[in-house]
C-alpha cells in the first residue's frame, strides 16, 4: 500500500464528448502544457469514444485524433500521453499510429462482462512497449465475483493495471469499497478507479476507492466529462492532500486552467441535471436518453419512466431496440391497470 | 434508528445568498407550493444569515421575510416552514413574529464552539410551541470532544435535535462519521447534518452522516446555496432511494422543480471553482475572501495563500482585523527568504 497514486486526467477525452469532438490543435496544446507543468502524470487524449471513434455513429472529430495526440506529445516534458482504445471501435492499427506518434499508455476497455475482447489489443499493446492497462466500463452492472473474474483475465492478457469504471455514475461507496476491496486482494497488479458525478458521488467514491487499495485514479478539470461530468481533478487533488496524500501536482496551476481555459470552453456548466441524474440512478448508458425519449413520446410514458426500467433489465449499449419493447410491454401494463 | 428521515429544503433560506436576497414573493409561493405538492418534510424560509439579517452589513431583502414566510406558509398543506435564528442577528422578536405568522420550526444556530449565545433563544421557541433545533455553524473547526459538550449543552437548553452544519464546506467522510457518531452516542435528541459542497463531499458526507446515525438531513434544489451550494436535494433523494431508504418525496417533482425554475433564477450555475474549492479546502468564512483578496494585493501576495493560513489558524467570522495582519507576517517571512 505504499505506492503513488497517480491521476490520469481525462478531460481531452471524456471531455471530447461535452465538446461535441471539436478540440482544436490549439486547445490540446494549452490543456496539455498546463497540465504538465502542474505535474499531471498521464494525460488521456482521444475522441471521446477512444481511438477510431471519429466516426458519422459516434461523432466526427473536428481534428484527426493522431494530430492531438502528437501535438500534445510535443509540449509534454514529463507527463506522459495516455489514449483509450475499445475493441470494435478502435483497432490494432490505430493503437500502433498513436504509438508511433507518441502515446505511451493505453487503457483498453470492454464491458464489465466482456473483457474477452481485450485479450488481443493487450497483448499487442505490451508488443509495443506501451503501458498497458485494462478499463473495465460500465462496472455498475456486475457483481463483485464477476468483476473480479474479468480483471483477472486482463491481468493474465498482460494488463500492467485494471480500472473500475464506473461510466453512468452510478455506484454508491459501499459498491466501490467492496468491489475494490476484492480486486485488491485476487489481483497482483495496480487497480484503478474512474468516477463519473450523475450521483454527486464522483470525488466520494474515488476516496473510497483509494482507502480499499487503489492506486490510480481519474480525474476531469472543472469535470468536463461525460454525463455530469468525472470526478473533479482539483478537487481530487485538494481533498487528498488534506488526507496527507501529496499527488506533486500544482492545486493552483490546475484551478487556473479551470478558470481561465476550461471554463470558457464549456457549451454548458456541469450540473447535475435531470438527465444526467436519472443516467446515474437507472444505471444506463448516456446514449439511451433520446431513444427512450422517443419512446416515451409513442407510448405515452415519462423517458425517465422508461430509462429507470431499462437499467433494471440491465440492457447493454448495442440493445437499443429493446427500449422500444420495454416501454411498449409498460404502456400495455398501463392500459391493464386503467 | 428507526426514526424516518426527515428533509428541510434551504433554497429559500441558504439560496438567498446566490440570490442575493432579492427573492420575490411570486417565486417564494411557487417554489415552496412546489416542495410542498412534491412531499417536502420542512422548508426553510429566512434571510441568507437568518432571522433580521436584512442589513446593509447582510444585504437587504428585496421583500420583508416575513411576508415571505407568510406567503409560503399560506401555498403549503402538509410541508413546514422553518426559520433560521442566529442570536447577535436575529432577536426573540424577530422570532415571536415570524411565529405568528406561522413558521413552526426553528433552528437556533451558533458558531460551533458558542452553544451558550442559543440558551435564551430554544428556551422562548419552546416556550412559543416550536419545534426547535440546535445548529452548530462551522462544525469542522471544533473537536469530536468540544462538539459533543456544545450539542449537549443545545439539548440542556431544550432542542429537540441538534445539527452538525458544515458551513464551509470543509469536512471530510471520516470527520462526519466520527462526530456524528459520538453525537449519537453522547445525545438522547435527533442529530442533523448540513453539509455543503465545496469538496465536492455534500451528498457523500450527508450519506456518512445517515449512516452514522443522523435522522434530519438538509439539502438545497440544484444546489442553491452559500459557496458551491449545498447536498443536492434531488440527488439525495435518488441517493437514498437506491440504499432502501424513501423519504416519501417525489423525484421527479423535484428534478421539474429544478429544470424549470431554480436552474432559470440562478445568476451562475453552482459549480465548484476556484474561490469555492479554497473555502472548502483552508476552511474559512466566504466573507473572508473578499478581505484575502485585498491583503494579498497590498502584500504581493497569493489570495489563496492567505486563506489557507488565515484557515490554519482556525480565525472565525469578525477576525477579520486577523487576515491583514496574517498577511503582513506572511510577506515579512517571504522577503526574510530572499
Amino acid at each position: 500500500m505504499n505506492r503513488p497514486i497517480t491521476l490520469t486526467e481525462v478531460c481531452l477525452r471524456d471531455g471530447s464528448h461535452v465538446m461535441n469532438h471539436q478540440f482544436t490543435v490549439q486547445q490540446v496544446k494549452h490543456i496539455a502544457a498546463a497540465l504538465d507543468h502542474a505535474g499531471v502524470h498521464y494525460i488521456e487524449v482521444s475522441h471521446g469514444d477512444g481511438l477510431g471513434g471519429s466516426t458519422l455513429q459516434y461523432g466526427r472529430s473536428l481534428v484527426s485524433e493522431l494530430t492531438l495526440i502528437e501535438e500534445a506529445v510535443s509540449v509534454c516534458r514529463n507527463a506522459k500521453i495516455a489514449v483509450l482504445l475499445i475493441p470494435g471501435i478502435g483497432t490494432v492499427r490505430d493503437l500502433k499510429a498513436a504509438r508511433d506518434v507518441g502515446a505511451s499508455l493505453v487503457r483498453v476497455a470492454s464491458h464489465v462482462t466482456e473483457a474477452d475482447v481485450t485479450a488481443e489489443h493487450i497483448r499487442v499493446a505490451r508488443e509495443l512497449g506501451m503501458e498497458t492497462c485494462g478499463f473495465l466500463m460500465m462496472a455498475h452492472m456486475a457483481s463483485v465475483e464477476e468483476t473480479v473474474i474479468q480483471a483477472l483475465k486482463m491481468e493474465r492478457y498482460g494488463a500492467q493495471a485494471v480500472y473500475v469504471t464506473d461510466s453512468a455514475g452510478a455506484m454508491l461507496p459501499h459498491e466501490v469499497k467492496a468491489v475494490i476491496t476484492a480486486l485488491r486482494e485476487a489481483l497482483t497488479i495496480e487497480i484503478g478507479f474512474h468516477g463519473h458525478n450523475n450521483l454527486s458521488l464522483a470525488v466520494a467514491n474515488t476516496l473510497v476507492a483509494v482507502e480499499a487499495g487503489a492506486t490510480r485514479i481519474d480525474g476531469s478539470v472543472r469535470c468536463l466529462g461525460a454525463g455530469a461530468g468525472n470526478a473533479q481533478t482539483e478537487v481530487l487533488v485538494a481533498v487528498l492532500d488534506r488526507l496527507g496524500m501529496q499527488l506533486g501536482i500544482n492545486l493552483y496551476e490546475l484551478q487556473d486552467l479551470a478558470e481561465h481555459t476550461i471554463a470558457k470552453l464549456l457549451p454548458h456548466s456541469q450540473e447535475i441535471t435531470t438527465d444526467s441524474l436519472i443516467m446515474g440512478y437507472a444505471g444506463v448508458y448516456s446514449s439511451f436518453l433520446l431513444h427512450a425519449q422517443r419512446a416515451a413520446t409513442r407510448f405515452g410514458l415519462e423517458s425517465r419512466d422508461v430509462l429507470v426500467e431499462v437499467g433494471k433489465r440491465k440492457a447493454v449499449g448495442g440493445q437499443e431496440d429493446l427500449i422500444m419493447d420495454v416501454a411498449a410491454e409498460m404502456a400495455k401494463k398501463k392500459e391493464a391497470l386503467l
